[in-house]
């Protein structure tokens, strides 16, 4: 079958690789229909993550048709609609049974080399699910199967940012970063409850697709974002701020924006290994601060029917679709920041 | 001033009364700008409420202008615009103090006779408002009062009925009625996370009032509302419903549209004494059931937000606009059905 | 093996059975080191489950030693002690997915015949248990078989009652009813944060195990338990009101110890059909009611921390340990009330 | 009347100052009966708050008897015996409504100097209390003014930083320190639904104290608390850290101590401006981290509460009760680490 494959720093290429198989009892085989192409590839496109030996399939948001479930596979059988979760859970260690699935002890991510699992990517004709009672959900009939692929990704993440936040219905959300994440948050937030979201980017034209989506524009190099968000709030700040950025600078950010009393949840991807948490002020603001990957089975159920009954537009992000067979030409485009959102498709 | 007053069966009439003035430190004048007729004023004017004695001062749903406070008011100055809540509460008693406001040791309700706290209505060009502090909401300032208006009963009252309900964002809601208090319900469904909601009318024209608002109309004169739930939810049933009517049939009806482990809410003021609930079927489906009045002041700053925020629009329920001095008309026009909502406007 | 099997109203009989094998690549087989008689043997011994054919075995409180597991299970091995949920769950449909395992499309109860699965039961040498991963719980390293035993059931059944029932840190429990379900909600009630519980029961003995286990004992035949409750909440009523009998007269008594804005839940296993559920009076009290089995899967792993933690003590309501060989006459002790709960070990 | 003062850098003196009168109308007078010393004192102490000017009154734990009320006091009466909380709020602003009390725009602590309220403290025979209403809570029968006392701060401190944590019944939780705060927050773990609580404390004899409390102690002096509570957890690490000291250290030290999905809330009054928060490991093990002050108002009910039902015991932190006359020797103990907690008798 046809495949994305690392080749090295700044190399990917489309290969013909050999079809995965079923290898345990509760694995599925399934045919993709769409994979994209996510911010976190991109660190394996410049050679950040070392499991990725070359010749090891990219991709890990996808969804497909079930072609082939293993005996002692139960939710599924061939023909079903289904979209994957980025990364594995096996469901009932002690993690998974906390509901922390993204601790779980058998983490994976799909097509992020030998340190995550081991798991061929999605960006192929076919990818095979371990634990696929777990790790895949059928794709409600009225959906189609692009409107589900980031419900494994991109926009559970940023559901469960907010998720995190303890969002109250009535709060005003400030969202750093319309980026593909940020606009998912900004309508993540919508639909847990917000009342207002205020969208902060540097780039006017980010700032006003959020507007789209029903945000208050903040365009940080036109106006001073501090100052933006109190006087949007009275003096107060926002209960709750989205970092969708992932850098100190933004994270820092957050902690002028935020009330006392409220809540700063970091989703942006970062490498950077610490920041100087203002301790002394947070203790009298009363600051709560989260950073963690996303925990999409705990989510993807409630976003796939957010999506279903027309609350979140995940399309928004959209700005290419590709056969995969020109998936070079993608990776290249997203990574040169020519593309917002790329999104594959294997039998175009 | 002018007032609507109580004059027996079937009977209000517009009357020159005295002006209110403080009596307490903590009391506020507020001069009305809005007022509305509610359909548990249709209660009083049947003659159901007894302490209605006749002179009584009509109305519990007002917005206004703060002209008079006490010396003991320190939330409100002269000037401030200003929502009252329908009922009062004094803030710090045993039930205040675990958020119970609707059971308050000093519950009153504005314009419902001796028996609940002997408090002159605000179908009148002004009205004293006890514990200024506790009992009133200053008007976002991007707020127009009639936005605000519902906001101090019938749309917290509904959205207090599905926070009752413990909605999780994602889940199906099902409104039993789609008259003024289910649209609203429809409304805060969706604010607090709804995925979908099914819009459940007798009358066409009113389900699709609730579609307009983007829920699915289920009118159930055309079809059996029972199947059409399920089959819109894939067999399960609703996660939650809220029964919005107010009788004991539409109560029985929520128990077959509820799924197993869900929850319903019955919102609808009932005089019905009791009715046979379901215990052995109930504990096989393990069903929450809840009825109560609405506790305004836990959730009316949350419905304040939303609606500044442009997430609720309470507009959608008023048919009618009316100077006070013809209120004596707006009382037929409601009680005969003619008008869905009537707002009176002391100085229009 | 030998096996306690249902012999026809009235009648158990210890019986030489086959043993059970694996069926489905999920399955696990475990060797009973401890099971119980519960509650609702008895509706099984009384004639009242029409899939209990004679011969079928009877059982669902149990413990044991994994002794042979299918190819698909993950989180078990042979020779781990673990302890089983009283009904099954597949864990993957969508109301698994939803939490609401005790509605599960899969659901059966181990022991109840036909209709509830036809899983044999675990009154026996040796139990068949299918999605073992699903619906069986590692015993922790600290605790005895005994005492993990009732987390299958009686206690997590409790246990669940309480979290139904929202309790806030701080609040205080009534718990109608101190047979071994009524103490298993006292402790569950303290587990959760409850700063008092106050246990009625008509036996001055049974409300004194109670008061034991930290409750305020009211003995319902000595003292009117509306007037005490109300007396020991100043005149509130118990935020929280568990029914752990199940009939409609200690039903109707919860709502009139519960206070206004209070939360009951009914635990007690009942085939009353309906009670009048007292509408208008609730409207104003603004009253949740609750009534549902357990929902075992959800809080398992929470109770078989806290007894692990020393802060649940299930074992006081064990009156006796007999043999497995003796069960006949372990039925007819329950069944008498001579015991308040029988421990069978099969080993013995 | 006899209070405490302020008198420069580890001064402190016993004076004669004038009684404290009325000034607003919900001013209430109280005569104190206790008062205590407490770690944030010793800031004053120690001459590190600005505004306490030479002469202020100290002190912000009490509790008393009112003895007059404004005319708009409407919750006591003069002879009701009260708990004081330590900080004030008006009850009514932006943030109180938000519940964010600690966050008030009229926030003022007892004690403590022109910057913070400029309120005269309660190391005194007599206290005003601002908002009398808002500020203080009616002593359950049952309770001892002793037992009340820590109602109004470090109690109710520590318990808010557990209920911070969001903890689940059934979970495990380090305490770091076992001071007064972490004595506090022990039991607070435990009443709040805690399995297990590891108590961590360089010295022996404090972790003991925790013991009797019902923690597992962990005395780091002596063994690596990261291998103990690790191996106390089968290797997962805490669901929730508590830090009760309140410095870099200890705070990285929680970092290590957490689970994976785990959550911190540091509670120890710091004055380190900032610390390096580790982002990139805490992204991969999803980890979130609160500071903050207390927020009395909203938790002050369900301690007293909890302590009047027996569940938490305050009083076992108290090494010395001292007449108000000997407070300057108590400030001398407590500073010296003689006494661990020293409580001031007026009318000793």
């Amino acid at each position: 079958m046809k495949a994305v494959t690392y080749r090295g720093v700044g190399q990917v290429a489309l290969e013909e690789v050999p079809e995965p198989a079923i290898q345990q009892p509760d694995d599925a085989i399934v045919k993709v229909t769409r994979c994209a192409i996510c911010g976190s590839d991109l660190h394996i496109y410049h050679g950040h993550i070392p499991g990725m030996v070359p010749g090891f399939v990219c991709g890990h948001e996808f969804t497909g048709v079930l072609v082939e479930a293993g005996p002692a596979v139960r939710a599924f059988r061939a023909g079903d609609r289904v979209v994957g979760t980025f990364h594995t859970a096996c469901g009932h260690c002690a993690m998974c049974r906390k509901g922390a699935y993204n601790q779980c002890r058998e983490y994976g991510v799909f097509g992020y080399g030998v340190a995550f699992g081991n798991l061929a990517g999605s960006q192929a004709e076919f990818v095979r699910v371990p634990h696929a009672d777990v790790n895949l959900r059928p794709i409600p009939e009225e959906l189609g199967d692009e409107q589900a692929l980031f419900c494994g990704d991109i926009l559970t993440t940023a559901y469960g940012a907010v998720r995190n936040a303890h969002l109250q219905p009535g709060e005003t959300v400030a969202v750093i970063g319309c980026g593909p994440v940020g606009l998912m948050a900004v309508q993540s937030a919508f639909a847990q409850g917000a009342a207002r979201v205020l969208a902060i980017d540097l780039l006017r034209d980010r700032a006003e697709l959020a507007e789209r989506l029903g945000a208050v524009p903040v365009v940080a190099s036109e106006t001073n974002p501090v100052a933006q968000v109190n006087k949007l709030t009275g003096g107060l700040g926002a209960d709750v701020v989205i970092e969708a950025v992932g850098g100190p600078k933004t994270v820092a950010l957050a902690f002028e924006l935020v009330r006392g009393g409220g809540r700063i949840v970091a989703v942006g991807v970062t490498t950077v290994e610490s920041f100087a948490f203002p301790l002394a002020t947070s203790l009298t603001r009363d600051i709560a601060f989260r950073i963690g990957l996303a925990n999409i089975h705990r989510d993807i159920d409630a976003t796939l029917a957010l999506v279903a009954g027309g609350r979140i537009d995940p399309e928004v992000i959209i700005s290419h679709r590709l056969p995969l067979t020109e998936a070079v030409e993608g990776y290249r485009m997203f990574d040169s920041r020519e593309a917002t959102k790329v999104v594959l498709i294997p039998d175009a």
